[in-house]
């Protein structure tokens, strides 16, 4: 590699205006303003284009002269035809090993317990395995905190620096870049992608935003080289976000962010995918379909605690191809209309809608419930603003056009709203997410505080479901109960009640 | 100033589970997992508290000995109530001169043209004068191409390296802290609002997204210390936004995003204000306001380009009082139910609506239009969700309960919807923004390729207004004409036509 480093406007006019311009700050922008006609710098740009003699360049057509000819590159050594310059001419696809042998084995909804990120870790590590030479895992040391440190089971951190008998799993030749600097991470990935490699993005969700002005350019580049017949598609950019708002542990509000999403949606929608898969499995389903995309910015987000696998992998596979649908087994009086629709996206929102509907099972056995699950954030657009987007006759028959819709969403609320206005039941949906409530505290106090909860989910059933309010009132009344003794109980002990860690999905009778 | 570099965990248990902790790795996060139950951990916990002999250090109670008590600061040099820890104590208010006195003086609507922060420059190059101990400038090299370059007659740009003969406006003491790195520059202006002293960050909007997670943990910071009843209100973080989306002259593309508002409002309603002034008299009242207010984050995005003069000073500052407001002059039958509204937000919008308006003025004068311009973006939020919301009454008076509405907003057009959904008008609201169109091209190439220039808006009204699309064929023909003219001499000319370059609002008859 060779560095030159030069004066700001070397070989350009040496002066303007009775200042300096090479290896001035005046060489910046436009230092001659012809264009506002100026003639004393039209006079000054003519005497230094003519310094290059152009006469002996060009001949009296304006073509450069034959004796040039022999300097210009041809074929693939010209600029843009370069392979180098052109990465998607050189991706090879993943050697990918088949996600469904790493399945969580799902006995019934919401059985066994398990790591989303710590089940895909293992897959990962075997990806990292199978492609030593395409394909790195990025991130600003949170692998083993996000729970991917599976991956340190076949290689190391790349290291070229010094390293101490202190250190752990780092080497020169480690295939995991892990740097705390989000800039580094990104602008190597970047790299890497356009070299015609593949590569994975982990960080905690909130802390991505670090990176939001360099997302902005990828993703502008990604839409105009789409447009570009002879640049071949490259690797997606893949960010895994885990560590996410509702699940922070010792960490409190500075680290309760779930905007990245919001901010990514605003590029052009060909270029971009959102997805929230609930469980381990779903997990899988969606990051293998994510490393074989080409030239989009997919957005993951992901747990990375101990949480209920709600469907088997075959179930998963369907569902994440779907993007969305209806959980049949999680609802009630299925084939009837349903009263009310459950709509949950975010493992911890999944979570909260199912106990919600479990709660309703239990309480008001009689209302119709139906309970949505959304992968694909995309979905829920209209089909003429999102690649993903659902026809209104699908969304409508999903999420009925009549009927009250509680939407338990991963992230800032309003996303939701902004992706559905234009459906024809849009003011019967509400939408429960973050507002930027809580700090350090228990995990069912951040639903708690951000009215998220199942309980707080079960009283807006009853106060928007028509007619339900009189008639429910004591249910009412348990459920705000419920609330308070469960934020007591956190208040007495530094933990979550019983009742909440200990709930599980209820036998299907 | 003592820098004081330790072993990480130094002092703390010196190993754990066989490895070294003080001085590596393993210092961080849990090193002894306690809460887990795990008894050998326990032991070394209790063996490593014991070394501090606590039985020394405190009574039978639990009370400090007495012996401590001088160690223990008093009064003032107590940690948290040293006011340098706490800035609001410190505050001082800024000496503003009287903005008026900068206004430009506005004949008739529209004239003369002005730049608005190159008018804004003038007052802010006297604000530093008359505070030479407690305002300060911060912008990533933009000051000059901002437009604020009238800040360097009274000061220069603050550097303390070797200064040569060809750098202008630099010294020791300038009060202009510029340097091509927005982490610098929010970092600093973090820090000197926390000493109790004022500032204002500019940036070309399409960048401040680098410092998206500096102002989310600022944001943060506001919304809990409002809650704490000691921590004084500090000076509001002030960012004047231009070189904006629309007006991007020889950049192009990567230098348009109008998506910072977007991040911004997904903060606590309480500490977050976003204000669009559509030209230099309400920039002037604006920023008045801003500097004067305290603990918000505020954000201003303003033209430089010189463009069109809408309201005498007067009349803006009642406009900037309001937030928002129905321009008479600029509608048409006055006093009746209008069948459109028109609205606008950001200069470039404003420009393109009354445009529209002038046509639908000429060519469908039976047409009652009612133009409404939005300075203060959060009055479009019901006021249960912000501060500064309107109420819902207002609100349907304004932009009427069933009419149609065609809003030309500055950014996304979805950050409108995201705003009013819950509006009772919001079925009939149809917003032009930007789309991720365009790139280096003409100011009107642009708003056209964003569906967002007066032609389109004149036929967004003639397609939405009931009955109005048989009658006003004519019209909207011409309206689609011309745009393909426009379009065809910006391709011949690489300028735009002289019906766009020359318009100005005509003189109401």
């Amino acid at each position: 590699m060779i560095i030159l480093r030069t004066p700001k406007g070397w070989s350009g006019p040496r002066e303007a205006d009775g200042h300096r311009v090479e290896g001035t700050f005046h060489a910046h922008q436009v230092p001659l303003a012809v264009s506002r006609g100026n003639p004393e710098h039209l006079a000054r740009l003519e005497q230094w284009l003519r310094s290059y003699r152009p006469e002996e360049l060009f001949d009296a057509a304006g073509a450069p002269v034959r004796d040039l000819d022999p300097l210009m590159p041809t074929g693939d050594r010209r600029m843009s035809a370069n392979p180098v310059t052109n990465g998607g001419l050189l991706l090879r696809d993943l050697t990918l090993p088949d996600f469904r042998a790493y399945a969580v084995t799902v006995d019934r909804p919401g059985r066994p317990d398990a790591s989303a990120t710590g089940v895909l870790g293992g897959w990962l590590r075997d990806v990292i395995a199978a492609n030593p030479d395409r394909f790195r895992l990025f991130g600003p040391d949170e692998v083993e905190s996000n729970k991917l440190g599976a991956a340190f089971e076949v290689t190391d951190r790349a290291f070229v620096g010094r390293i101490t008998p202190d250190d752990e799993d780092v080497s020169p030749g480690g295939r995991v870049l892990e740097v705390l600097s989000e800039h580094l991470c990104q602008g190597w990935l970047e790299g890497y992608l356009l070299t015609g490699r593949h590569g994975v993005f982990t960080s905690y969700e909130a802390f991505i935003h670090i990176v939001d002005s360099m997302v902005n350019q990828h993703a502008k580049w990604l839409k105009v080289t789409r447009g570009i017949p002879w640049r071949r598609p490259i690797a997606s950019l893949n960010y895994l976000l885990s560590s996410h708002v509702w699940r922070q542990d010792h960490n409190g509000f500075s680290h309760q962010d779930p905007g990245f999403i919001d901010h990514v949606v605003n590029k052009k929608a060909e270029v971009v995918r959102v997805y929230l898969p609930p469980d381990a499995n779903t997990l899988l389903s969606t990051m293998d379909h994510c490393l074989r995309s080409r030239h989009y910015v997919n957005v993951v987000v992901a747990g990375k605690q101990s949480g209920p696998s709600w469907l088997g992998m075959a179930e998963a596979m369907l569902h994440c191809q779907r993007g969305l649908g209806v959980w049949d087994w999680a609802g009630t009086h299925q084939g009837e209309d349903p009263d009310v629709v459950l709509a949950c996206a975010g493992d911890v929102p999944t979570l909260e809608t199912l106990a919600a509907a479990a709660l309703l099972r239990e309480h008001l056995p009689e209302l119709r419930v139906r309970v949505v699950n959304v992968v694909d954030l995309m979905r829920l657009q209209p089909d003429t603003e999102h690649p993903h987007g659902l026809p209104d006759a699908q969304f409508d028959a999903i999420f009925t056009r009549d009927r009250q819709v509680i939407f338990a969403y991963h992230g800032y609320p309003w996303l939701i709203h902004r992706l559905t206005y234009r459906r024809r039941n849009h003011a019967n949906l509400h939408v429960r997410g973050y507002k930027e409530e809580g700090t350090t505290t228990t995990p069912f106090d951040m639903v708690m505080l951000n009215d998220l909860d199942r309980f707080h989910l079960v009283t807006d059933v009853i106060d928007r479901v028509p007619g339900l309010g009189e008639r429910a009132a004591s249910v009412r009344q348990r459920m705000v109960d419920a609330r308070a003794e469960c934020r007591a109980h956190t208040r007495e002990y530094g933990e979550d009640h019983p009742r909440i860690t200990g709930w599980r999905w209820p036998a299907t009778p």
